[in-house]
Parts: structure tokens; sequence; C-alpha cells
């Protein structure tokens, strides 16, 4: 018995000595390193409001339930499982299947949710096990917003601003002579069409934009925007049609849908901010004077509902004028205040009102170098600068309900981990609450007295702790083990080097292959994104690196990745230092890393490769033509090849526009450039990418081939600017092939 | 002295062998195989009707003169040199630039010719040495025609026909409300528009139709097509932006123009013929009844000009109507015959009267299985069957004024060499009048006494003689060198296997690398067309082959060619053998050529690859996929992914519809077989592909991606089927490259 237990013991080792050894594949680190590869999570951690009381997604026999515990007792709690869920809710709906998911939900007390199924709102009791509608828009409903004072919920149709408060519609919607399906009832607008747009997110998502919504905090009205785009040339995505395989019917040439893509230096669209009021069912335009390209940014309520305030940028985008407006005339009553600067301002976030004292918001700014708070009064007078430092507030977490202290989150000055901060309102002090670094992401109560904090760092997977807000832990609720433990296992290092101007310091991650042997040569793939906006290194879990390259890594590549200049979470200067010139110091800085890996005796340097998406893959084949010495492989994917056909927010931020800075975007074309390029270069893009269109690539193809250069190229046909889903896998297997077959 | 000379033989010796070790390029075979590597030729070769005189370009000192030697004497003599050509022209045109090449000149007789030159048609008096203009188009026509009795100009513009007969047009072309430039004075039709074209050919270019502009043999009246497709799909090509280096204009985003683009199994377009009467200024419809979407060919006058002959093919194409008509009403007259074919019937060649005898006329058919002569008269009556065999008769080259015999050129059996016939009209004996094997290009004078001979074979690069037409040789014209004999020499052999169904024998290609031995394993390159119409291997010079294939050759590969069934110049049942079944035994046979390949000891099975374009792009990829285990490598152009996505005319001859072939087609639908690729496949298109659109290869990758089957793809932007002009050198390089990468 005791040798058979020894056998079996011996055989378990080999076996974690064996699991150890595996590999990871591509199908794996694409499909599966956001779910079963990922550090485990408490699904759906939140707070309930106005309680000390938290919930989240268990398990229980294989099964979802819903957890409570209680912050101060730590008693845990099963509320509800995803079988009785699942039956009250096709109590209501007839013809349901099973629910084997909670769906997103959000607490209105502790013995009541709300959630969206199917476009519509409802109302869950847990006392009575019961569910009742609040709100429902039609199944072809986009733009969903929710107000929960008054149960209205908004949608799009068409172009069109619908806002049900009824609950269910009228079973049967309209189909009007164009089309549109529309519920008459819930109407809003009806200019809506191919050009004019109600209720949709403007300005292509830049300034923090995600929504064209935004209702008053009484539910009584709602401000939307409407933008008229009928001036900007159209582009034509390519439909191919799908392939019937059983051709049973003919096949038809493929057709092309077109969307409006206003270009850097051309027309640009123009928006507008619109205000319905249920009560007198009736729409007033905001009057906002002023050139009609401008920027209508950052929208925002005063909690009382009398008025509204926009930032409104310039089309130059130089200056920001925060402007305030009747929120029942829609009339302007005066400017706050404006910020300029020579190079750009960009206003991400709109005022927050304090609950404690409604006639004082915080303003988030740039101005000192830094993303920090600003304390201003209703007047537009500014009281104090809140928070200070060498380090980018990212978030307001939490008050406390007297208004003494406000929580947020800051990076460090690395800008690699992310904290939160308890900031007294009287001696604006700030104290880190979050104890050890990282990336922290912090709930804290309505009451400001107790906080969750789900923490990732290179060595931590995921600790999940409860805490109060003086920084004491409560309990841990959470500690994931290493989702890839039983595989081959990559150092990864994250470091700085200096800048060859000696200005700064820039952040990199290296995965070194397993086994690593100093007295070896490796080839090294440097991942690169490079543009404005993004980090790719942080002390989160992996080091912030896509698991693509720790497979990479295990594959026996050095993987490498460098911040440059024009990255976030540095500061201001760190990020505009690429203003005119997109490319320049952001090569620059790379070629910093090139030098760096150059000068270990580990690295190979005949077998250096480079791949980046997007701005990523404007970099990498910027390196590949620019520097063509320098790598041998190059992958570059929906990459930005000249700067005038990208889109006017973003490009004209950083770069002026063409007409002002025509030696700029003359340097940064790549077409320019085509005829130096040396090693492999595959170019990939997707052929209904909107963001960055299809023309970049084909015209740098096109260059390629005028100048008798050879360059390799995939297209994923019907894919926009990402390649998402199953086919993701194709995408990285194609990348991994290439590298393989030239590096 | 002795030494030195010597010395300088055994240099010039070396550098002979130096020499002959030359390897060709990429860019030598692409840019100067049909010019510095061609085969010398006799420029502009022809006979001077009504006479024994024949005239070609040559050279003297460098530059371009036009010699004119005489049949009888062999004397020989200078007409013109460049020099004094282009002193006339501008003599006339003002502001040109001198010439240095002839255009393109056609004779009058021994003292007068005409050339077109910028869109005018020019006589040219060699006597006086002078020009005179005969007519003229604008310089935005096209469709040029010519008619020589009374100096007619037929041309296009913007979908309209026009005739000048004036000579020069007006000098300022009157500009449209729709932005035509048009000649008001010239204009035949005026409903030219999109969807409404005049004067241009029609089914696209099927049924040997190359034309769309018919005159009358003795210039009074001209028939014409009017084709309405305005019930055809359109099919957009992209025109990406030509990139403006210098940044002075904004970049807009990509166009597209319009197409129609009738598809297999669709609604197609429908032509219909006019006959404008120039005395009377009259347009008239001919009278052709029957189906919409019937198929208007092969369009001939009768010398007298009083009938008009249409031969009509249903849309099914199993019957051809002769129909004749009235030439001055368009009246039906009668139908003169008919032929049906289970399978297809294809007629390729109009009428041809009889000079000697106007009622009757001679019909190309191959009713009897190959392409024969047939005499007709003039009711429709079959008076003989002039030709038999085996073989077939290509075409008609000249006949005796009497009427006794008339010259022809038919294939050899095995369909490899082409050779004159002259034919006893009396006896209905043929006898060849060309020597050797090979590919005769033959030129008979109009008294059908003299020919000219240009032969080319797979040992003789060019050999031009003159010769009698009783088949004796009068003078040896030119014996062209080996224009590639400096560069390393690859063994062509040209041979026949049987196919696996032992029914017919295929002919093969192969050229094996320099210094073969047979000890040795080669790689191989298949290279397929595999298509009807067409045929890869000919008794000519190199054996018909690409010399990209011979320079892969000296590269180390061995490269080869078979012609399957369905391939031209074998017979009709060897052709339409693929009926209803495309590539089904296309595909049989070229693994026939496999399993050939494989049996020869100098052949690495493991390392064959396959290329092709257009049906040959169908045919690798299908051999790639349907056969996965074969090729290791594959290059496919432009290739044919769905037959449903090809063009009505050609697919439903083949093919039928694929609402009566539904198995057919998706047997031949390579999308379904995607899945099975294993190989390195490369697909290139050109993104303006109009005759196979680029939705084929989309298709097929998107197909790919779905399945999880990586494949290469490559395009090359603004290029429609063939890549041609200096982007073919890239082009090739790029397949050169695909097959050293992997094979």
């Amino acid at each position: 018995m005791k040798k058979l237990t020894f056998l079996f013991i011996l055989i378990l080792n080999h076996l974690v000595v064996f699991a150890q050894q595996k590999m990871l594949s591509v199908d794996e680190v694409v499909m599966k390193q956001r779910s079963s590869l990922a550090p485990e999570r408490l699904a759906q951690l939140q707070w309930i409001p106005q309680s000390n009381q938290f919930t989240y997604i268990g398990k229980k026999e294989g099964k979802e339930v819903l957890i409570v515990e209680k912050a101060e007792t730590l008693v845990k709690d099963t509320l509800l499982t995803i079988d009785e869920f699942s039956m009250v809710v096709r109590n209501l709906l007839k013809n349901e299947k099973p629910i084997t998911k909670f769906p997103a939900i959000t607490w209105i007390n502790t013995s009541a949710f709300r959630f969206l199924y199917n476009n519509s709102c409802y109302f869950f009791d847990l006392n009575g096990k019961t569910i009742s509608l609040l709100a429902s828009a039609p199944k072809e409903a986009e733009d969903l917003d929710f107000e929960p004072l008054t149960n209205k919920l908004a949608y799009t149709i068409n172009n069109n601003l619908f806002v049900n408060v009824n609950g269910k519609p009228e079973d049967v919607p309209v189909i009007t002579t164009d089309g549109q399906v529309v519920n008459k009832k819930d109407m809003i607008t009806n200019d809506g069409t191919y050009g004019i747009v109600n209720g949709k997110a403007v300005h292509r998502n830049e300034f923090g934009i995600n929504k064209g919504t935004f209702f008053s905090p009484k539910g009584t009205r709602i401000a939307y925007y409407k933008l008229y785009e009928g001036m900007v040339p159209d582009y034509k995505l390519m439909e191919i049609n799908s392939n019937d395989s059983n051709h049973k019917n003919l096949t038809r040439p493929t057709s092309f849908q077109s969307i409006k893509y206003p270009m850097a230096g051309n027309k640009s669209h123009e928006a507008h901010v619109y205000i319905y009021d249920f009560a007198r069912k009736r729409n007033l335009e905001v009057v906002t004077t002023g050139d009609a390209e401008q920027y209508l940014t950052n929208i925002a309520w005063s909690l009382n509902e009398d008025y509204l305030y926009i930032a409104i940028v310039n089309r130059a985008q130089n200056e920001m004028t925060m402007n305030m407006y009747d929120g029942t005339t829609g009339v302007f009553i005066k400017t706050l205040f404006t910020e300029t600067h020579p190079k750009y301002v960009e206003p991400e976030k709109p005022m927050v009102f304090l609950k404690s004292d409604p006639n004082k918001f915080i303003w988030f700014s740039e101005r000192d170098g830094y993303n920090h708070l600003y304390l201003y009064n209703h007047k537009g007078e500014l009281l104090n600068q809140l928070t200070k430092g060498k380090n980018a507030v990212t978030d307001i977490i939490g008050f406390d309900p007297k208004g003494t202290f406000l929580i947020y989150n800051a990076t460090s000055e690395d800008g690699l981990s992310k904290i939160a901060y308890k900031l007294d309102l009287k001696t604006l002090k700030s104290i880190a609450i979050n104890g050890l670094e990282g990336q922290h992401n912090t709930l804290v109560n309505d009451e400001g007295t107790y906080a969750l904090d789900q923490l990732s760092s290179t060595s931590i997977p995921r600790r999940v702790t409860l805490f109060d807000t003086k920084g004491r832990e409560l309990s841990l609720l959470l500690n994931a083990k290493n989702p890839i433990g039983d595989y081959k296992s990559c150092n990864i290092k994250i470091f700085s080097i200096p800048s060859t101007d000696k200005l700064v310091k820039l952040n990199c991650r290296m995965i070194l292959p397993p086994g690593f042997d100093s007295t070896k040569k490796y080839p090294v793939i440097v991942y690169v994104y490079g543009g404005p906006h993004a980090q790719m290194i942080t002390n989160n879990w992996l080091g912030g690196a896509d698991m693509w390259l720790y497979m990479m890594a295990q594959q026996g590549y050095i993987t490498f990745t460098l911040d440059n200049r024009g990255s976030m979470n540095r500061g201001l200067e760190f990020e505009n230092a690429i203003h005119r010139h997109f490319g320049k110091i952001e090569m620059e800085d790379q070629l910093a890393g090139v030098s760096y890996l150059k000068n270990q005796k580990y690295i190979d340097p005949t077998r250096l490769g480079v791949f980046g998406w997007s701005f990523g893959g404007f970099m990498s084949t910027g390196l590949m033509t620019k520097t063509p010495e320098t790598f041998k492989v190059g992958v570059a994917g929906g990459a930005v090849i000249d700067w005038r056909m990208y889109e006017i927010m973003y490009t004209e931020r950083y770069m002026d526009s063409p007409q002002e800075n025509p030696d700029g975007y003359a340097d940064a074309d790549l077409t320019n450039y085509a005829k130096n390029l040396k090693g492999r270069l595959l170019l990939i893009h997707g052929t209904n990418d909107n963001v960055v269109l299809w023309q970049h690539t084909l015209t740098f193809l096109k260059k390629c081939v005028d100048e008798g250069v050879q360059a390799d190229y995939f297209v994923y046909p019907g894919h926009e600017h990402n390649v998402l889903g199953p086919d993701r896998v194709h995408l990285m297997k194609k990348i991994t092939i290439y590298f393989k077959d030239f590096l």
C-alpha cells in the first residue's frame, strides 16, 4: 500500500513536471487569455447602494449564484441562484430558453436590482422573487441609455432618437417609407437619415465621448447630440457577398455600404446639442454659437437640472471654452473658464458636481503638466488645485456624504502602478489607501467607508480584498492562482532606459524564453503601439502584455516592448512631445530600445522583428522603411500610412492640419519611404476597417509596386479595424507563421 | 605582337564562356522577352495589294527604313527613311516631336500607304513624299474603324457612335450637359449613356466579337451594335487615389467606378444591331426577333451590300441560327441554316464570301468534330465540306482571283504545328505548302502566287522565307539567331502522355535545368492554364513557354506544362469533354502529368509547385485544395473561385446555368475545398480586375479564414485582370520569391 502511494506520488510529480512543460498554443492565447487562462476574478463585484454590502457572482455546484457579503460582519450569503433567476424571468417572458449566466445587474438597494435583457430593462425584487418591466426598446434599437429615477430608456433606430417611458413598446413597430422601424410614441426626433444622426456619440469618439444621450439628474429632460455630416465625403466599405455553399441562390456582385469619413484638413461634420423636455414634449437647441466645425465635448448637467455645461473645443484644438447654458431654454449664460495650450488641449472628463455642495464641481486638467483635479464654484471661479505631483489622476471613485474627503485613482510617477488615494478636502493631503504596488481597481461604498480592491501585478495574478478607507485590510476575498502555472514559465522583466536625448525614462518590458541562457543569442520580436491614449507596459499581470507575446517567448523569441514618448500616464510633456511630427520622436525612442537590445550579448542583432497594429502598424512600417537595416521582419496591421487619410479629430490635434503642417505630414507619409524597405514586411488590413481605412495599406502597396519593392500582404474580408472573434486565431497564426518563416 | 593577339583571343574565349554562363533575370524575361530577347523579326512584313511586292521595316545606320522587295526579281529597295517620314508628317502637323518609329502602316498600292496617327488617318504618297488627311477623330475617341473606299472613320466617345467623313473634325468638340465630348456633325447615335452602349464590341468579346462597327463593303452603310445593359447589376471598381507625395493637395477617400457585370444565371444584357445609311442619314434596326438575351454574333455583309448576316446564338448556346437580313431595311429575309449541339455551339468566324463567286460563302464549323470549312450558296444550301481531317483549320489566308484554290492555315493533328495548305476547290485536295514542322505564319499575295513564311519552332528562333504557293522556297529573308544564345541553355522537351482514361494523348512540355543530371532530384514547377480557347504548348520558339519558365529552369527547377482536355486545337470532343464540370477532367489530366513526373527518378516528388493565372488560377487553387497532398506550393493569380461569379457568356456555354447545373457549380466552387488546403498557396489579384472580379479571391480568403486555413495573398492596386507594364516585373519577382521561399 505504501509503495503504491509512493508510486502514485511519483506519477503525480511526473505529471506536474510534464504539465509545466506545456506550451501555449495560438488558439489558447487568443481564445482563453480573457477566460480560462485569465486570473480568476469575482464577477460583477460591486457595492449595493447606500449600504455596506457588496455582491458578486459565485459558483455553487457548477452553477452561478449571486452572493452578498456584509462588510461589517464578513457574513456571506447566497442571494439568488441562476436557476431561480431563470425561472422568474421565464415566468414573465414565455418562450425564453433557460438562462445560465446572470446578465449585467445594477443594484437598486439591498433587496432589488435591475438588468437589461433583450433590449428591455427589468426590476428584480429579491424578497418576492418577482420581476417587472421598467422600460423597453425594439430589438433594432441601439445606444440604450436607462434613466433610473423615472424609468426611461433612451435608444436610437436608424439615426433617430427614441425614449420609452411606458414599459413595453407598441407590439407592432411602425415601418416608415424609408425602411425605418420606429415606435412613434417614443419618437424624440424624426429627421434622422444618412447624414443626420441623433442621439449617438459624435466626433468619432474623441474627447472621451462614448455616448450621445444625457438624461438630466432628475430624469425630466434629455440632452442629446444631433450631428450633420452630409458635407463629409463618403467612403464605401465593400460587402463581399456571403457565399451560399448549397448553391440555391444566385450570387451577386459585391455591394458597398457608405460611411462618412472626415479626413484631416477636409470639411468636417457639424455637431449640435438639443434638449428634449418630457413634460412639455418639446425639443430645443442649445445655442452653441461659434465655428460650425467646433467640438462639443464633456456634456454635464448641474445636479438641480437648471444648467447644462459643454466644454467647447475649437477645431484647431488649442482652446477649450467651458460654457454654461440654461437647462430649460438652451440659452447661453456664460463662459466659466477657458484653457489654452500652444500644442493642444484635450478635455476628456466631464465636470463632477459635489453632492455635498452642488454649487461646486471638480474639473480634470493637465494644465500643470499632469492630469490633476481642480475645484471650481458654479461661477467658474477656481477654488483650489486639489491634487499635485508628477503623476496622473485617472478617475474619482468615491466621496464621503459629508464632503470631507474624496477617493481617486492615480498612477505612480513611473506610470506603471495605479493606486487609490484618499484626499482630505480641507488639508488637501492625499494618502494612498492601497498597499502593494501594481494595478489596483478599487470600488468604494457610498459612505466612503469601505472599499474593495482588485489588485494585479507582474507577481500577483489577482488579489481581491476588502479594506476600510483608512487603509486597513479586513478580508482576503480571492487570491487567484497563476492561471498559466501549468505551462512553461517565462521571466517578465519591467525596467526603464533613458531616452537618447536623456530627457526621459522609457518603460520597457522584456519576456525571456524559458530556461533563458545569457550566453546564447536570441532573436527578438519588438511589439510596438507608440501612439497617444495608450500604454503597453503596466505593473499588471503579464506586465500588461498580450499573452501571444508570452507564447512567442515560450517558443524561443525574446519579446520586447517600450512605451515611447506620446504614450499616456507619463505627463503632458511626455505625451505632447510628438506634436506636429507623428513618428519622429516615437521612433527615436523605439530605436533607443533597439540600441539597448543590441548592447545585450544574448541578443542576435541580425534577427530583430517588429510588430504593431493601428498606430503600431504605422510605427512598424515606419521602422521598417525609415531605418531599413534595423529589423529583419516586420508585421503591420491596420496601419496608418499617410495621416492625410486619417480622421480629422485625432489627427489635427497632434499634427495640426495638412495645410498648416505640410512638412510634418510629408515626413510622416510612409509612402515616401516605401522605396527603402529591405526586410520582409507583412501588411494586414480588415477590408471593412472604418477607423484606419483600407486605402492606407493599398496606397502603400501601390507605392511599393511603383518602386519595385517587395512587401507581403493579407486582408481579412469583412473585418473592421481589429480582427476579433474566432478569426483572431487565424490572424495571430498568420503573424506567428510569418515570424517563423522569416525571422 | 603575336603573343598579344593570342592573349586577346584567350580573353575573348573567356568572355564567350563567361557569356554562356549568363543567367536570365526577372527584369529581362518580363521586359525583354518580346523585344531584345525575342528572335529577330521583319517588322510590319506585308504584301502590297495587287502586286508581287512585299515590304517591311529594316534598319539603316541604326534608324528605321521602309524596305520593299520584288518577289519575281528579289530586288530590294529602300522606299522611305524614318527621317523622311518624320519630316513629311511634321510639315503637316506643326508642334509634333520627331518620329523615330513607323506607325502601323497599311498599303494601298505600290506608291501609297495610309496610317493612323493621333486618332487621324493619313494618306502617304511615296512618289511626291506628301501626306494628306483622310479622316479624323477627337483624342477622346475609342474603337477606331477605318473604311478605305470612302475614307470614313468610325469611332466612339462615351458610348455613342460617330463617323467622320470630312477629314479634320470641328476644332472645338461639343461638350454636352452630361460631360460628353462629341462632334455633332459626326454623330450617328445620341442615346449612349451608362447602360446603353453604341458601336462597341458586345457579349464581353465572346464568339470572336472584337469590334462593334461593320462598314458595308462599298462603304455606303455601317452596321453597329447597340447594347442595353441597364438591367445588369453594377460592380464597383475601387479607385485608390493617387498619392500626392508633395502634399499640396488634400487626399480624398477612395472613389469607385461602376461597371456592368452579368453573372452566370442572372439577368443578361440585350444586344441589337442597327444599320446607318450615310446617304439617307437614317438609323434602322435590324429586326432580330427572339429572346432578348440571345447573342448576335459574326456579323457579315454580302459583297454587294444587299444583305446583312447575323449568326444568332440562343442564351443556352446550344443552337446557332444563321439569319439573312435586308441590308437596306434591316428586315428579316430568311434563316440560311442552323447548327445545334447537345453541349454547345460556338461560331467564332463570320462567313467569308468568295470574290470569284459572290453568291457563295465559306463557313467555319466544328460540326464533324474538328474546325473545318464548308461551302454554301446564298440560299443557304451546303455545297461542299471543303476540308476534313483530325486537325483544325484556323483561318483562311488567301485565294487566287479565279477561284480555283484557296490557302488556309491548319494545325497538325497533334495540335503543335500550324501549317499553310493550298486547297484545290475542284478536287478538294489540300496540299501543305510549308516545309518544316513548327508554327508558320504565312502571308499570301493577292494573286495567290507568292507567300511569305515566318516560321518558329523549338529549334528555329525565326526563319522568314519567300516561296511560291506551289511550295518552292525562293529566298531566305531572315534566319534569326538564338536571342538567348549567350545565356545558360536549358533543354526544352515536347512530348505526349496518355490520359489516365487512355482516351487521348496529352501534350507536355518540360524545360530542364542547365547541366541536367538524371541522377539528381529536381523540384518541379507546373505551369497550368487549362481552360478553353488556349493552348500552352506549341512547336514554337521556347515551345510556347513564357521565358520566366525558362529562367526558373536556369535556376534549378524543372518547369512542366500539360495541355489538358478543354484546351484548343485538338478537336471538339477534346475541348467539350469539360462540359458542365469545370475543373474535373482538366484536373484529372493534370494529375496524369503529375503521375508521369513522379515516375521520373530525377523528380523530387515532395517539391512540386503549381502556378496559373485566370482559368489557371482556378486550376492551381483547385489542385492545391482538391488534391492537397500533391503540391507543396501553389500560386494562383486572378483566379476564378466560384463560377457563379463569372460572366454569363463564357460560363453558361461550358457550365449551363447555375439553376440548370447546381451540382456542377458546387463541385467547381473552390470555397467548398478551402478547408483541405495543406500546402502554401499565394493568391494574387488586381484590385480593378473587370474580367475575374476581385470578389473571387476575397471570397476564397474569407472562407479560408472561416475554416482556420492559412493562405497567402497579394493585390496589385489599380491593375486589371493581368498585371501588365513595368509592374509585371514586380509580380514575377513576387512569384519567384514565393517559390524560392517555400518550394
